[in-house]
């Protein structure tokens, strides 16, 4: 098994990246390869004392910014830190891709370069979100698909709940729409059709939830169409980081708040560690023929590390196989009722 | 110009809104109706002193809970104290209803009671919830339509700016739409087509807005679909409620903790107030009739008292004749296209 990571992908690289990859190398043992400019890469894996034989520098010219247009620079940037990375994938040279690149220009690679699963309509990206239980609770689709059918929401049901059993080693995990409401009939077309097909499936299938229990643990997995997804997890976000800004300035008022602060430093860090969504891994992009693993921008080398985990996780769990057959499965069974229906 | 609140609806009913109401008529001597049990109504208006002459009680003898099925109820519960509020509305004795029970209901008994403003497809809810500049951001929808098209976005933000004008102040409201990114182009097919629709009316639209950034105030009026505005308000609260949470939790685990909880409790109750959305009035749902405005479920007599004083202003600022003199002069414009094009 091997993992590549996007060298030059995210705010804090190649420094976190590198400083990420010695450590997976030191902790896991594992076969990594890192794409980007091997000079600058050298340089600062030479800080590092570690088994330099699990490594392999792949050099690359270019490198794919956050304002690039995503298919126009998977396109164009052949030779950028991330494409490449791709292709090792696609190649199979690597089993997983980690990048903390531009997050549009990964989802475009995962789709044009490493493709598709023949049967998958749509794969869709698995960010997750910290809950009260001090767990994570993961929203599939977080962001790839804006309109979705219920067929698509099937396949994210599915493509999640295998993610969840193999990679994040939950034993029978719970599924939940997001909805208005949670009584059954709620909600909008796609969620009511959606509802009835989730029903049929062999899925541990809670029902509706509402966005505000989202953070209340009472499921593992959400499923929604990916522009549900993405507003109600930036929605979450910007009211924690605003939040610890309001804490901030209401203690920063007084003297009184100031001593108060101070003596609830250790514990307002904790509590912003805990919403801090950098330091929870990467999100996979699940459905495509390959592992790739899109790591929050803003990166360290603990999340670098973690995902890198993940990617050595998902590749020993076999998704990708598991996934093929769920669609195999899933074709029959809707061919049986085809059949039925003759 | 004349009031009604619904006497029954809300957790704290009667009691809250009988001192609303007081509170209301001493404050702002307006002319105010309450429906309900009349003999545990007097029983509570016995406590206070006002001016009597001000206030007219209208005995009903059933109640919509919050489990009742929203339009079976409106059409079953016919002497609720909420139908009959309405239907004040609909007779024009009243201006506008005030009620903190059943949202759904409330929704139902606007649409089928008071029915909708001719030309208008889709009334609206339009909650508002607190930014970090200390004001109030509109979302419309908030939740009345979960499937919607473009031409009912155009109708919300037509809506919700006369709204912010007539009944909140603001000289020039800022409107954006949700959207997953901020660049034109972004979204799904519904958020794009409006976004087309939306630059060509004379509205200070100034783009998409992301989930993260509803918080940070550089919009007065979120536009999007209902079942968006749920999740993204949801979200939030959930979010919000939980930190308070986890904050009191955090603070409560160690002695030093707890001193500092004590110099912080002001404080840390400042906060709690500026993120509890009760204290903010009520959502007026547009586009029916008549004012229709939902207080939140546990108003207190504060809440209950600041959603009279938006119905004054809803009724003062002629928002339904402004509603429809877009209605005529956005028909007008269409049919002028449809002459251009002919």
């Amino acid at each position: 098994m091997r993992i590549v990571i996007d060298g030059m992908g995210g705010d804090n690289a190649p420094k976190s990246n590198v400083e990420g990859v010695v450590n997976a190398i030191k902790e896991y043992n594992v076969d990594l390869i890192i794409t980007g400019d091997k000079k600058l890469l050298e340089e600062e894996f030479s800080k590092y004392e570690f088994d330099r034989s699990k490594l392999e520098i792949v050099n690359t010219t270019e490198i794919i910014e956050n304002e690039d247009k995503p298919v126009k620079a998977i396109r164009s940037k052949k030779d950028s830190s991330m494409v490449v990375a791709l292709n090792l994938v696609k190649e199979g040279r690597a089993d997983a891709v980690i990048s903390a690149g531009n997050t549009g220009a990964l989802l475009a690679g995962g789709l044009f370069i490493v493709g598709r699963i023949k049967g998958i309509d749509r794969p869709c990206l698995c960010p997750a979100i910290p809950n009260v239980k001090r767990g994570m609770t993961i929203i599939a689709d977080g962001g790839a698909n804006a309109d979705c059918k219920p067929k698509n929401l099937v396949e994210f049901a599915a493509m999640s709940d295998i993610y969840a059993r193999k990679v994040l080693g939950h034993k029978n995990p719970k599924l939940a729409l997001a909805n208005v409401g949670i009584e059954e009939g709620k909600g909008n077309d796609l969620v009511k059709k959606s509802y009835e097909e989730l029903k049929k499936l062999d899925l541990n299938f809670i029902g509706n939830i509402e966005a505000r229990d989202v953070i209340n643990a009472y499921t593992d997995i959400i499923v929604c169409d990916g522009f549900t997804g993405n507003i109600l997890l930036k929605s979450a976000e910007g009211v924690a980081m605003s939040v610890m800004g309001l804490l901030k300035e209401t203690f920063m008022s007084s003297t009184k708040g100031k001593m108060g602060a101070l003596l609830l430093k250790e514990d307002l860090k904790k509590l912003k560690s805990f919403m801090d969504y950098s330091e929870y891994g990467g999100a996979p992009l699940l459905g495509v023929n390959g592992g790739v693993i899109k790591a929050h921008g803003s990166s360290n080398s603990l999340a670098i590390k973690n995902a890198i985990r993940q990617g050595i996780r998902f590749s020993e769990g076999n998704v990708i196989e598991s996934i093929k057959e769920f669609i195999e499965s899933y074709g029959k069974e809707n061919d049986d009722n085809k059949n039925d229906k003759e």
